[in-house]
């Protein structure tokens, strides 16, 4: 039968628990700060938008927190994810590395984002919500989230970025086929979505403003966000407990743990298992976070307390930030066009225990299709960046001839992105500026609050 | 853990042989004819479009055919595919019934169809063909096919149904990401094109005559069918082998096996190991054929000599068929708008070994909304007819309280398929008429070939 491709896991062996970074990072973190006091924020301004159950994760000082049955019962429908070993990837690019791709792409919304977003439908529900507000880029997090309702029986009201909502309309569709609302954002609907108008294309951060408006003004509508918060980030450790499983099923350990960010979720979900095992065991893994090089956060940004949104509603966070009224270029990234990261991935990168890339948008679909040409499955154009990173280490294997294992994590399909595809293949992609004066300009505009130390 | 949700197996469970139904069959087929001579078709006359390897498969009285292991390894890149318990489903549903499915949505292209592609470019490759020349409707086909030629090294060239090139642009970028040449169809490139020049919107029937001629007029191109004939519908049987097992790991053996039918290949996939053993074991298991009311070849078709492409160039097969030049109505279920069917399952169905049912398309698309409101996945427009099957007889069990095990093939999700579920949404979508009027007319114009017995 040769050797194996995929490393399948049982139902049996999805977690139990998610992995809580936190307590095992070095220092006290810098708390959020409330958006009108500017005061450290505890955890009841959190509750008008979020349940209890998900605040207490928030503020979380357990290593584990058990995963409900119920939501375990759900990930059965597409958990455990394969982890393949890429051979044919590897013998196309002539390395002598070994390539481990995580596929999330197989859940029914075609991303790893329904992993939080069944969490957060779960507790929402159990705390007797009935409807949740969100936002989402591309639609892979309206899509994640409108399914998780369906699932247990609560509303869902998506505002999706405008120029995102013209482009995907089967996004829209497929969020309305699971039973959502869907708004162009910026909408009518909102005092942020009036305010902005004149940007008719919109922003995540317009969206978010918008859907966090909704949920405030509402007693039973909570938020939900796809990213950046540690309760987020935590509720995908799913994905790195089972990729650790399944590398020690194939006798390797990685060298080398690749993901992409926007927001930092889905690079958080395979890493910081293990990021955790570097530390308390004194590894020598590597972790690169690859970002679109016109929405460089990570590599550019400025380390600031900043808000999560446009208008200022969320509290102000400490973090890498291109600064919260930074427009970014319309990359077709959609899910990686964010000012800010999450604290944690953004601490993380500070104490230099995860590098920082950033990646053009042409040298990413220039991956994305060598990658589908050997491995058959075509990515998303977010997990496309981090592969651009994997081809760069598996080059840099060759010349030294290591045999450097490499994990990547390939988050979603690109089955709603082909329009980006047929613009590559027509040599119509072009990668777009940053502009370093717009980002100074934000971040001129950001309240003065000193930064963390 | 609760109870199982999916039946998973190991690569190890990929199965090492096709099996090829013909030999249990009841009497002697009546053999496909020259198109030009009317006389039985002997294996050379295919040989100038097809490789020995399928050539031989095509007419093997062996039951069963060796899997070669360069195919296994592909087959690796998805299968073994999971076959599903719908408990979710079987709740909404209120049935006593038990509702299996096997999911061939997760292949790359996003169905059952690489499974033949991948064999199909292996035995060309193997015998010096250089390019394979195809047609494709909805696009599943195409991309199965151009994915199978990118992983052997081959040109693909593909004749997309006019109609589907214009409306699923998405498609088309997929089959290029894999390396394909796409043309709309009917093109200028060839003289069957040419012909039909007026019917801009193109049939199945017309885009299998380009690719025919374009075989048959180059030295190192061969054609390449993705239904219909009996090494297609063979290679297929990885499907219902691979269920037998899991279904088997459930502890349980099916009453009702559902697929839907255009050419017959999934359906034949799923159900003929299992007809075999009906056929062998003296079962009891019913077997059930869905297709579009629209096009409703099995219910209501004649059963006679025709053509499998519009121009006349393929040979002729013993089948029920609305003749081969009548154009079926514009249903989204692209995969199934086709005038015959495979022989092999026609004659199942005159034996009454299959029950034939015709499903119009909002019917489809009411039991594919609820499907995916339960279960998550997004079928198919063409599963979404077998889908329906599937809650018919679940509520017939509900009457009569029987715990009936039912088998579906879901042979692909419906991500390039938005567009519909988008105006099923928007109550745009209607039942389409098939004229008996134009089926007449057309079998009129079929050569005089007397009925097989």
């Amino acid at each position: 039968m040769g050797e194996p491709v995929k490393y399948l896991l049982a139902e049996s062996d999805i977690p139990t628990h998610w992995v809580n970074l936190l307590p095992d990072l070095p220092g006290t973190p810098a708390p959020p700060l409330h958006p009108a006091t500017l005061e450290p924020l505890g955890p009841d301004d959190l509750a008008p938008i979020f349940p209890m159950g998900l605040i207490e994760q928030e503020v979380s000082a357990d290593p584990e927190i058990e995963i409900p049955a119920e939501v375990r019962e759900i990930y059965k429908l597409w958990r455990p994810t394969p982890l393949y070993r890429a051979r044919r990837l590897e013998r196309a690019l002539g390395t002598p590395a070994h390539i481990y791709y995580k596929y999330e792409g197989v859940s029914p919304a075609g991303s790893h984002k329904p992993n939080t977003a069944v969490a957060q439908a779960y507790f929402n529900q159990r705390e007797g919500v009935r409807k949740l507000a969100t936002e989402t880029g591309a639609g892979q997090w309206g899509s994640a989230l409108a399914l998780a309702c369906r699932l247990f029986d609560l509303e869902c009201e998506v505002f999706m970025v405008g120029v995102s909502y013209d482009q995907k309309p089967y996004r829209r569709a497929m969020m309305e086929t699971w039973g959502a609302t869907v708004h162009r954002s910026p909408s009518e609907l909102t005092e942020a979505g009036r305010a902005q108008a004149e940007h008719s294309t919109g922003s995540l951060g317009i969206a978010i403003s918008e859907a966090v408006e909704t949920a405030a003004g509402s007693e039973d509508t909570n938020y939900s966000l796809g990213s950046v918060l540690n309760h987020v980030c935590l509720h995908q450790t799913v994905i790195g407990q089972e990729a650790l499983k399944q590398i020690e099923l194939a006798g390797e350990y990685p060298d080398v743990v690749v993901g992409c960010v926007g927001g930092g979720s889905n690079f958080a979900g395979l890493a910081y298992p293990l990021i955790r095992r570097r530390l308390r065991e004194g590894l020598e893994t590597r972790f690169v976070a690859a970002e679109p090089a016109a929405c460089p956060t990570l590599t550019r940004g400025a380390y600031r307390y900043d808000f999560g949104d446009t208008a200022g509603l969320t509290p102000l966070m400490p973090m890498y930030t291109l600064g919260h009224d930074f427009v970014p270029p319309p990359v077709h990234a959609g899910g990686l066009r964010y000012h800010g990261d999450a604290p944690s991935l953004c601490g993380l990168v500070k104490e230099g225990l995860v590098e920082a890339r950033a990646i053009p948008q042409t040298a990413a679909f220039d991956a994305a299709v060598r990658f589908a040409q050997a491995e058959g499955i075509l990515p998303a154009p977010e997990p496309a960046h981090a592969l651009r990173v994997v081809f760069d280490e598996a080059e840099a294997a060759r010349e030294t001839g290591d045999e450097r294992v490499i994990l990547v994590n390939l988050c979603g399909h690109g089955h709603f992105d082909m329009s980006a595809y047929d613009a590559y293949h027509a040599g119509e992609l072009t990668d777009l500026e940053f502009s370093e004066a717009d980002m100074e300009a934000a971040l001129e505009r950001l309240p003065e609050v000193p930064a963390p130390a």
